[in-house]
């Protein structure tokens, strides 16, 4: 049989918009990057001020994906009651959240 | 006057290369995190700790960038004498190391 | 009328003896820290070292209050099913996760 | 023979002045937080706002412990030009900056 293309939900299409749409602000922050160690390697303050930014964005997408993680995976578990879930939960949290 | 290509010190070239290759790298992560989440937005904890793993190679990124700006402008600064150096100097340290 | 004593139950009681000990035993480290800094202050490095297990055992004591936030807050928040909860918790997490 | 006792040098004082003053702001924050805990366990955001200012009180003391450490012990360091320094330098930095 063959497979029918799915066709995603709003909100889940526009989650994954906003997603690609930052990383690809980010691969053009990383190629500047390049260019910029390329071009002056002693602007040290300014190559990690650089830095930081692509840290920031990343953590935006970051963000958008543990909102996403907490409304769906979670969410079910914890009205599923199992006990268990808290510390599923607190490690997720505990290792990605920066 | 035209001006002479100039020939990088074979440390500062090995620093810039280092970090241009790294950087490359990250490139490619990020476009590896585009795709992950265009074919399953859901799959939120491998996508966290692949967006964990960028992160953990930008540091490397900004280390290396860190340890250039000690051997040469703080350097400097301090052989110099001046007192207003360690003020720039945990500005920098305290704003950008993660 | 008077009030009674309020006899708190058992998950509850263990939660605060568990982070009531811990804090006396941040106190402790606090102290000893003092003394420390008081006795040869160019110990730097020894000195960072023993502020780093204050920072780590006081985020133990977090991790423990923001394991029983989400598991009485923000649990019913989620289950009252309120669209709200998942800004509120998110801002929480991002807040206060170290 | 007796040992005399040690007259620090002023700024060396007022270093110590400043952190055993901080340090004992935290002690009494420490003290607040456990009467929180005992008081209401289950205002949980107020006591993570509160182990969160702990959190502050005690990175301004690491700064000011890391401050001294690179105006003393790096500083001599570096002015002695051994090139291993900027490992320890860096292993320090990048171990204690929060």
């Amino acid at each position: 049989m063959q497979e029918l293309p799915l066709v995603k939900p709003a909100h889940e299409q526009e989650h994954i918009d906003k997603c690609t749409r930052r990383l690809s602000t980010i691969e053009g922050q990383v190629r500047g990057l390049k260019r910029m160690i390329e071009e002056d390697a002693n602007n040290c303050v300014d190559i990690l001020t650089q830095i930081s930014s692509v840290h920031e964005a990343l953590r935006s997408v970051g963000k958008e994906v543990m909102r996403k993680y907490l409304k769906t995976c979670a969410t079910n578990a914890i009205k599923s009651g199992s006990d268990d879930v808290y510390d599923e939960l607190m490690g997720v949290i505990y290792k990605y959240v920066k």
